[in-house]
């Protein structure tokens, strides 16, 4: 067997390669609720560390590039864990031959939305590697954050609402806009954004279950890993979730369905029926949660993902095999 | 302007690289020592957080593979900081096509070093990227750890002691002999190892200054950082620098200077005088320091380092323009 792109989706084999190879060797529990960020005590009290490597194609995007890219999403991941991203390290593999003026772009734009999220970066590393080794530069960061609230899809009940923070599939489409040259005027744009201001805050939401930005495999994958950690289910209603006119005409031209897209300034959210307009009110008051809106409820029906289509059908939403958009991150 | 390969050797375009283009946007106070490791704040103690990318040509050679050695530079970095190495994330970046069992003689020997280092692997991430756009297998680990105390190059004194370890330039010499076919039969292989339970016993000296691992650009990089950073000078003795014959015969054969080459399971230590003798007695107690020695000693004569040759010559030795030996590490 050998590896595969769709081992890199975020689906199906991604799940099958982390439980073959690296469940298998690296037993710590931390590891297992394969969550965004793992939950440590440091100095008698819980940190949160997550990681994430960038690899995204093009370099340069509608709404961002892989430097911005790399410090939100790590920021975000520790975010939705309930922690306040403090640190990040920055790891560089560079191709001989990349541009430093390109390179020099990339780490502006890395400073400044740190700058914006108000962590700093502490550390780096720099390799080379030869031309055909690499595509330019990827870019490991890693996210140190203090736990204000453990999170996890186990304290999730029947009744709770599932609410996203805005529209949904913006990232992916951009990416693909941006990848081929498909001659189409658009003023769709990457929503890669920093969270950290817009979600804090809900965690002084008593009824706040669970968060998840859904970026790769998008949000049908994410609550796909809900549904399963929480051994609950999720009925979603197609006509409640926000997806803008251009993203659907985009996705369905192209083949791709806008849930599995990935978003990179989104987060899905669990919250109890009573808190949900307190959690509402809370996002709608950012420029980043305005469109926020509950798109599904928590159910023990049934275990899994359904969605209830706009014509009333249902349809089981399942893991993907196949990467519709590799490199998306 | 272009990146070259010499960018990512830890010699003097590194320098420059890091100079112009990172520290220039990112100025966290933090990042300015350039030491291994960062001292961050975390719930009102010290953390100390490294991160490595490793790109080693070829992933596996004689003494360790990719896979440990990505354990162990990050365990090392942590120690020589003074800090008690805890936790280790990992990212991946695999190229189309790697196959899996190799990836999981990887994973594995990861794990293995890690339950030997006595540090846990707690979070993850894997991106597959197409064929020609990676060389198999990239690894980013970045470390957190416990600080015990904490070291600086300032708190050094003309008269200190510099020791090392043990012999110098084995992985520089066993990877270059892993990857150009010389012919040449030898027992040399990488002194890839963990350094914690060697080193952190050290941190009661209390005449201890400063320690480093002298990975890329070796034990002259390292001591030439060390000069720049304390703004003293070191006097080395050749005589006393434990260099392999192999190593000595195989590197005046290809050209290469044994003092640029990479150490993975070495440390170059700053001492005082004073308790130079209680420092090796810690070190030759330990089946990784029973060659461990005394090659030099700080000096506020002159800055920069000093080679006093066999035959009592006086070499200064300068960073390194070009790469001896590119993906080391």
């Amino acid at each position: 067997m050998k590896v595969e792109i769709g081992h890199g989706s975020g689906g199906k084999l991604t799940r099958e390669l982390i439980e073959k190879v690296f469940l298998k060797h690296f037993n710590a529990p931390e590891l297992k609720p394969l969550q965004d960020s793992s939950y440590v005590p440091v100095n008698h009290k819980k940190i949160a560390i997550t990681t994430d490597s960038y690899v995204i194609r093009p370099r340069f995007f509608p709404g961002g590039d892989i430097g911005k890219l790399s410090i939100c999403g790590t920021v975000n991941d520790l975010t939705v864990s309930g922690a306040v991203p403090k640190y990040i390290s920055v790891g560089f593999i560079l191709e001989e031959g990349l541009p430093l003026e390109e390179l020099e772009k990339i780490v502006e734009s890395m400073a400044k939305t740190a700058k914006e999220a108000g962590v700093k970066v502490v550390t780096g590393d720099t390799k080379v590697v030869e031309k055909g080794r690499c595509d330019g530069v990827y870019i490991n960061t890693t996210g140190v954050g203090e736990v204000v609230r453990e999170l996890s899809p186990l304290s999730s009940e029947p009744g709770d609402v599932v609410i996203v923070s805005g529209y949904v599939g913006d990232h992916g489409t951009a990416i693909s806009l941006a990848r081929e040259a498909f001659e189409i005027e658009t003023q769709v744009k990457s929503d890669c954004a920093p969270l950290n201001s817009l979600l804090l805050p809900l965690l002084e939401v008593e009824g706040l279950r669970w968060m998840r930005d859904p970026t790769r495999g998008g949000v049908a994958t994410t609550l796909i890993e809900f549904s399963e950690s929480s051994e609950l289910g999720v009925r979603l209603y197609e006509e409640k979730i926000p997806i803008r006119e251009e993203v659907q005409f985009i996705s369905e031209m192209i083949g791709y369905d806008p849930l599995y897209l990935a978003n990179e300034g989104k987060a899905v959210i669990v919250v109890s029926s009573k808190d949900a307009e307190r959690a509402l009110e809370i996002l709608k008051s950012h420029p980043l949660g305005k469109d926020a809106r509950i798109i599904g409820e928590v159910t023990e029906d049934f275990k899994g993902v359904r969605l209830i289509t706009k014509i009333g059908g249902e349809r089981r939403l399942e893991l993907l095999e196949e990467d519709p958009l590799p490199r998306i991150c």
